[in-house]
């Protein structure tokens, strides 16, 4: 319970073995050890140990770090150590971590727990868990992943090589692409939250559509993406949504947007290609955001922004106005104390 | 993937069968076709499908309309068209939803894997998904739908023709009204979050009360409704509840309130009749809000409102002043370089 | 439905043995029943119940209330009542509840339905519940309680007399301590939310670590706690973490904080001993807040604060230089006007 966790690597590579995996050039140092033990740290990284210099700022960290291999750039290179030099650092740790720690993948096969409607079709090398249900028309692609306890209703699909990593519920339609990640507990296809009033009373408007999450999207576990009214909720292509993110109903998501936890955006908002959301903003309902906007954390839109934007605060503003805003802000007592001084200067004058 | 979805009709009725069903007044436009495909938005209506005017401000976009049947209003009438006129153009559409996409209901019947205790009551009717888990004594009224994966502590009720829609949990005592409506991943009846610091130490006091949801409740995906200290938390009659919200223990709301997403709501906080909280709204532990009091997007509410109010920021103020307010803080920037303008000047002043 | 809800009682227990069960000291006063008939607050409590009096502001409604016997404590005592003094009031609240109330525990046992990987350790006393799906290697100690529902990935670790009431779900290595208590729909150990930009798109980065639970912490419902990218998240010694609350990758919370609902904090935040959150906090990432940091109910903080700190705003402030900034934000329409005021008398006089 004490002792700090430390994966252990399924292989040890030599440095040269590192070298091939991540296509680098090896640079052989003084340090390099025969096998490596796995990746580490800068800090944390023993003499057995891979670690890695992701920016330029980090390269006095590594010159002191006791790891026996850096992966390192062109850019911020270490010169002296056992090194193997990428153009992209962050993707070579990538694939190292897929190599040296890679997550066990079930087998091919449908669990005899799983409960399958009619007419369900499932891709080649694909795995459907324990005590899952899937309803009639489901179709699941080649290489797909459904982990224990998923949920789908009658009529989903799920792209080749996705993968619902354990209890994931989709009610009405949901078409989820290829390549798509989604973690555990969210809900995807729940009724939008769409009441009229009618004679004094919230009268339920049924949701009929759907939700189509487009390839390469990632989805946080208890995240819930709500049904269309009509038509569809969509989530475009490589967009990574974090935990317990709020999408409501008949919201169009660009490709290549960052939404951090614990977003929220009403019904009908559209964001453009590659917009970044901090960590619980908020977006209130029929908003369209363009392209590249960048929203704060915890902020409050209530107002459309064309691309480029870098807005925060609530409501929402610029962040350069805002950081103005807030640091006038925190002297406001003191602005107050000298407006009732030049008042009582002026007073006293006036009564002179 | 990259088509948008269309909901599929299960009948294509005539004008005159559209009419009846949702009691309006047929009058035969010069563009009635003789079957109606589905229901559309105006803006994506083809010439066989139905649309409808919900406002006044969309007689303009019903008239470019390529409907070929409208359901207007006598108050936002669209002369000249094919059309269905009734008193409540919302509630027209929520019966033509029914009537086209009905929602698959499942069979009258208890799911071989459903697993439940010792007198347990199912109602005539009803229906216990796949993978259920029904503590002893729980009571499932006639008429009533439990999804797949709901599992029910001991003792719990859900009254006839309520919903649990998939994989919805009551720990502790919950008692379930009429008509209710469960989205996935609700969790009722989890204990409230109550400490108490005893010698340094936070401890814990049992939570032994219940969760009452009255009749014609919904409650979104997700969400989360604590059981009380003792006695109860309750939510009104016809309350509607989005996705992600959070109602601490031994709340009480009122009848026909609206929580948007992400509302969280502290303990033994009070909820009047008709309040509508916006998304994200949060409000601290033992405050009594009046009765229709509307709560902005993200506010932050610390004390009590009386009926009737519209409070909006964090901490919450009535609305009116918040927009000043926010309007006054944007200029702060500036106000303060003017302060500073008239400091000089009097200094200057002072100086002569 | 209309009824209020009360808890029945499995015993009647006399006052003395009330007395026995709370170690305190039996006053007999006038109005003692010969058996009590369950607990219940000092406003609601009836002639045959037991209520408690918790703080010095509560003696005047102690003297009202109607309850049959009085938990007190000689700093407020309640003298002419029949009472039992004890030290500490919550504390003997919490057994008077655990001996009225008792929550049901599921028998020891294995559920059939349970699916047990291979090498999976169930301690003495432990229940698995039904459904339940454990991979290879898990190890649940003595005494712990697994309801319905769980799902816990290969290598998982569980504590003695830990609980995951129901539906709680642990992806990567999650490892429990002992005492723990988890609610329904939390998900620990899901993939830290880590992309890199690479040639223009996001990558992600592999999250290989673990989630490593002390003992003695409470887990809300439908609370995401996510693995770390290499070594561990951490919650410290008797931490309090209330429902849907959002823990990012190699967060470091200390011992004993209370979290309330919904707050967020991003990743490698660490938090000292004893922090107390407020409901819908926000913290950045990377941040380092030391112990006993008090932070108010939906405030956003973006950089680190120092021991004992109290902090309140978005973005955060000390809470006193807070209420003064508030209360001064909330005039800055008057000083608006009276800027524009003073500029108009200056400027009156400089034309003069």
């Amino acid at each position: 319970m004490n002792d700090t966790y430390h994966p252990v690597a399924v292989v040890n590579p030599t440095p040269r073995e590192v070298a091939e995996w991540i296509d680098g050039r090896l640079l052989e140092g003084e340090s390099a050890p025969a096998r490596l033990a796995g990746l580490a740290t800068l800090s944390q990284a023993g003499g057995d140990e891979i670690s890695f210099v992701a920016s330029e700022k980090l390269v006095r960290e590594a010159q002191a770090s006791r790891a026996g291999l850096l992966v390192t750039s062109p850019r911020f290179d270490v010169p002296g150590r056992a090194r193997v030099v990428v153009d992209e650092v962050w993707e070579a740790v990538a694939r190292l971590l897929d190599r040296l720690y890679p997550s066990p993948r079930p087998a091919a096969a449908i669990h005899p727990t799983a409960i399958l409607g009619e007419e369900v079709e499932i891709g080649d090398g694909a795995s459907v868990g324990a005590y899952c249900v899937l309803g009639d028309g489901c179709r699941i692609g080649a290489g797909a992943v459904l982990g224990p306890h998923c949920i789908l209703d009658a009529g989903c699909t799920v792209g080749h090589d996705s993968r619902l990593v354990a209890r994931v519920t989709f009610t009405g339609p949901v078409r989820v692409g290829e390549r798509v990640l989604i973690h555990p507990g969210a809900v995807l296809g729940a009724d939008g939250f769409k009441f009229e009033l009618v004679r004094g009373r919230a009268l339920k408007i049924p949701q009929v559509g759907a939700v189509i999450i487009e390839d390469d999207v990632e989805i946080g576990a208890n995240t819930t993406i709500d049904r269309a009214f009509l038509y569809e909720t969509r989530i475009g292509r490589g967009t990574k949504i974090d935990n317990q993110v709020q999408v409501a109903h008949n919201c169009q998501l660009g490709p290549g947007c960052i939404l951090a936890a614990q977003v929220g955006i009403a019904g009908s908002t559209r964001l453009g290609a590659g917009c970044m959301l901090g960590g619980g903003a908020g977006l209130s309902d029929g908003l369209t955001i363009g392209d590249g906007v960048m929203i704060g954390a915890h902020a409050g839109v209530h107002s459309d922004w064309p691309s480029g934007e870098v807005i925060q605060g609530a409501p929402a503003m610029p962040a350069r106005a805002f950081w103005r805003v807030m640091a006038a802000q925190a002297k406001l007592p003191d602005y107050a104390r000298r407006l009732r001084a030049l008042e009582q200067k002026l007073e006293g004058r006036e009564g002179r």
